[in-house]
């Protein structure tokens, strides 16, 4: 992380923003949905307003100096896996803690705001700004959480209920599938250190890359829809082993949030439970899913290298990415048109020469590095200005409730 | 259940006064708290609300004609266990209905409360009047399973908050342990058939039993304190095979909600965590528990036939299980001296000739009996009017969230 | 347990003969099936063998002195659950203990039986008598066990292999179902304290009973037939609650071992998979499903009490359980007309006045008393000769790899 | 995958060879040892002698024609996880398989290697040489895991017993640690088509390196006590997230196989308990411990490309791969110097271009690759002659049973 400190007029008007975003966010939420925890790997919406005034307090206002806690115990409460920083309350009983309520946690978070408003305008050090620049970062790749725990609460609701008022969508047909060839060679990839990015971006380093090809349009539900026609969940050959196994354990016969009534296939998102629209991505797919499908469609994901090169080199995967009004304040876990992080074939690790931060604060993204899988872009949900093309964002590779498609590649 | 059907403005007041109750019970709790369920055993205190209003709804109301129902879909959500009635809401999953909110469960009661009122201001036939009284006693049932639960749910929350405000009380010398012979012979026990009582206390029979002492007063915490002090929950000899087993899983190493803080035994409860009074019955203890104390201290538990012939004999129980001032709206939880369930050693059986009521509300108690242990008494947060002689109060072997002591016999 | 002491000849031959069963039942399975173990309940056959000779060198040969033990390292290995003797090896690890092999159990069980045998030749006094006989019954307990846990184990073999070799029965038409009426009143139950019974069958007691009727015979295959194609398996309102839990996470359509080929109902028992034959008791049904049975029929199941004074009075009933030519060497398993245990509806609790025996041979049937079922009788696997009226074999409710049936009772 | 035909009559002496190493260094089992299964990962000794005999059987000696199989049943229970070929027993339950015996495998290995021998000495054409030539590989891959899960089996037995006579070993200075610079820049890794390698070898290909450097000697137990001593397993800071998970669960403390007697470290391997050698590599870690390991050590795993680079570097470390009188047969499980599989940073993922062979004979590799970390190298336990610069084992993060160690690198 390598930061030149931004102007302070910017940074508060920016802080500020974030931190409505994340109000909006919540709001049409109400006590009982922002308390609920529907699995271990999901964190209430209380919880998250929650925990991410609490890393401005451990972070920035507590070293500062002169700061009055809001509460003590919301340390204990709040704190989401820093070791380093002291015990904490055990993820899978998030949903038990009933106290703070909603309106408290709202109280919490302006007494946190105003204090790091006031130390932003007297004026802050340089590793106090890259401090905010990385809190606002952390609020932000929390927004997208918030957005996705909720909805997997909602989905478990035998009604399916909506989360906010969504008007009914057309469905165009599907754009033909195209593919855009990249030739081999030397690329440098990872984040060159101007401007913000996570300590997992980096070192930007070479690869040496063989000539392939990748799709310029994500897996659409149509298609999706011909996988499933056509035996996909019910052909082992097709799968990994632990993919397999996954599909039978949990019975999996299409995507997640799919749901088959009366021979017509409904989805469920943020606006209930609508008909499937087949010119979407294909969203909320595991990695073996995502793994399966390009086995079956006789290609294969990416790797994250060829990702990155075929997406800096590409018009248009870039102008998706960058697009400033693709996320509207209220309008998260709408699915739209390419708006689905792409799974990749590489495996969540260490580029060479990676290094955390020093202290509490870099216990971040290392610790990860295992037994995860990279997905690259961002989604509805990633809140605007929050994307790069050197992103690597990563889940388990059975993990559904991601905003998660996928891209094909091929030699 | 036989009745003779009450006079119709006594059931009414009745009714009203009990369904006040359950709500003046949840009123300290927020929505959050009336939301989480904090292990499958338990339920939200917002489901008990709904559920005891569904029950009215489906057993009362619309057998009778011409009711609108509040919410079509609350017959899903709000069904506990009755098969015959439709299919339900799987019970480990009650804390994810966090819709309807804790506000609308309110409207909700007042909708079906409003519709019984009517209903029985017009004129109850007998069937009907019967029914009301189920529901009254069900509802009553189901007040303190709301504070157990309620109780449970804030015991793990990390700091152990009140649920109520409590003055702090003394705590005088214990009462000495005095015993009372009770002869052999013949006896009738069971429900007789005057007044309400739930289908599993008849038929009342003959049973014969031998001579027996029972003690004068429940197991104190400073009884308990002599038993963990002389290694009670390290001995396997003192113990059932199961319960043995179930100190080395759970880790028992003394009461439910007891805690040791710097040398000293505090007790969580409905005024937050305490020092332990010496005096009180000793609660929220496991069948395993009683019965390994009981061996320990060379006596045994009485069986549900002696309890009952002792408690008909002795007018101090007697009194001590008719006190109408015992329990006082938003006194629930409090741990008065003598006022715990108290396990028995007898299984939860039928009675000679038991034949549950027929049609679904007869799916009650019935379905219930096997692997339970049997209670007898009341407890501290049992509503006033809902003790009886005859009751069989019920749960597993290893229960600990109930009000539960014990009374030693000897032979 | 009170005992006069045998004649020393006479106890000699006793113990000659049953340590031979023990060893004439094992002889079909080979060092492999002998050390498998198919479930935490059941125990390897290699290990029931040598259980059953480290019973003597705990219990008597070491309190008698002078013994050098066969190998110090097996009281660790075949102590089954007695926790005053010491520490043991848990149970659900015992399929891995490969060694010692089977051959050097056998040589185990010969040096002990020497040494026993020496000891009885020597003249016993009367408390190593009443050890000698105790473990006798212990080890015949063991020789219906080890047919138990070895079916349950080539049950799990894919290709389900004959445990011996046996020919082809014919089917007889069933008998018609018969009821015999038994008057109510005052009656003795329990152990009277002449010759060998365990403690938990005394003390001889005093019952009321209300006047029944129970059935002439087990309720047969062709009877459980009428059930199943009734509905049984599917029908919630037939079942206990936690029955109906069992059935579902279960998947139980049939009884424990039945499985359907080609239309035809066939099952699995000591001569391999053959086809079902009508006349037979059911077998390998569990409390739960027993109880479901009644129901349906209308009818109950006798309690433990009813079963014992309706076998007392009823001829047919003594005879069948006294035929001493019932159990033929090598015979076990065999699904012999009328002889399964017979699930009472009582649960397994003490008898008024209950002690267990003093030290650690006491703890034997006292400390399983909770959450288990009584069976009443005596099955085909049963040795000869240790079948009493007063026996109270027991199991948890949902077991079905004992050789478990019922018969009906009624009002 | 690409052969060229090896001449026939070394095939033949090879093929006998190979099948001769499986009984060698099965015959120290007992029956009992070799049908019980210590974890579902781990399968028992018999089923790997029968596997392995079955996949010729499936792959070649079907195929040919002619061919009149041992037994029909054992291709259901012998498949390991062809999907292709058809159903197939549950892994887990292998141990449950006490049928066929040890000894029938032992015929069913020559009924195999006989038709196998006259089929090689009718004379193979290619695609059969091949099918020899990976059903040996396949052969001497199951050696190493019939040691591995042997040892395991053995491991969980209470008293730890030897498998084989074992002289006691001296216990020479563990060597300094020395490092070797290797250049970056552009390498070729991967197999290159001469000889046998697996399919996930290849396809060769360029990778680009920084420069780093690599430790001459791997990780000896004596570099462990030291990470132990300085709180090495009591520091989340130096772990994974999901390897501190695993060690609180697991109550890691110290490698597998190791245990604390009297304040001094023993470690149980093929003779049974011995002390801890200071000099020997340590083995039975986790890539969680080499990983916490190398952190700790201000060091790193190497990657396997970087793995790969150094040992065709290095002279050192090719002699000690290919050092023909390593593994003496009986010799298996010996802690020997240098003699343990390395962790890599790398997950097991597919090369650029990877294409498993086709048929279900391809179902070998390609399957696995999700969620499994690279090793490299070779242990004490792999067969002479199997070892490549190009292999590549894999296994869970969280594995221990291999022969596993671990090798620094630094930049």
């Amino acid at each position: 992380m390598t930061l030149t400190a931004p102007a302070t007029p910017t940074l508060l008007a920016r802080f500020l923003d974030v931190r409505a975003l994340t109000e909006r966010l919540a709001a049409p939420l109400s006590p009982e949905d922002q308390t609920a925890q529907s699995m271990p790997d999901a964190s209430p919406a209380k919880w998250h307003r929650a925990h991410t005034s609490w890393f401005f307090e451990e972070f920035l206002l507590d070293p500062a100096g002169g700061y009055r806690p809001f509460d003590p115990t919301f340390g204990y409460l709040f704190n989401s896996y820093y070791e380093a920083v002291g015990p904490r309350h055990p993820r899978p009983e998030r949903g038990l803690v009933t106290r703070p309520s909603a309106d408290e946690v709202g109280r919490y978070r302006e007494h946190v705001g105003q204090a790091v408003a006031a130390l932003i305008e007297r004026g802050l050090d340089e590793a106090q700004a890259e401090v905010v620049e990385l809190g606002l970062n952390h609020e932000q790749q929390h927004q997208e959480l918030l957005v996705m725990d909720a909805l997997h609460l909602l989905s478990r609701h035998p009604f399916g209920p909506a989360m906010i008022d969504w008007p009914v969508e057309d469905d165009p047909d599907p754009e033909p599938l195209t593919w855009r060839p990249v030739p081999g060679g030397l690329y440098e990839v990872g984040h060159d250190g101007a401007g913000f990015a996570y300590d997992n971006e980096g070192l930007r380093h070479t690869v040496h890359l063989v000539p392939f090809e990748i799709a310029e349009r994500a897996v659409t539900n149509e298609d999706w829809l011909a996988f499933t026609a056509d035996g996909g969940y019910t052909r082992p050959e097709l799968w990994l082993s632990d993919g397999w196994a996954a599909v039978q354990q949990q019975g999996w016969q299409a995507p997640g949030y799919w749901q088959e009534q009366d021979g017509q296939w409904m989805v469920f998102g943020s606006g209930g439970v609508r008909t499937l629209r087949r010119a979407e991505p294909v969203c909320h797919v595991s990695f073996y899913e995502a793994d399966a499908y390009a086995r079956w469609a006789g290609a294969r994901l990416p790797t994250e290298a060829e990702w990155e090169v075929a997406a800096g080199d590409v018009a248009e995967l870039r102008g998706q990415l960058l697009d400033p009004d693709r996320l509207h304040p209220g309008v998260a876990g709408r699915h739209m048109l390419g708006d689905v992080w792409e799974w990749t074939s590489s495996a969540y690790l260490p580029y060479p020469g990676f290094r955390p931060v020093e202290g509490a604060v870099g216990e971040y993204n290392g610790k990860f590095m295992s037994d995860q899988h990279v997905l690259r872009g961002a989604s509805c949900a990633t809140p605007a200005g929050h994307e790069r093309l050197t992103y690597r964002n990563f889940y388990p590779a059975a993990a559904r409730w991601a905003f998660a498609g996928l891209r094909l590649a091929r030699p």
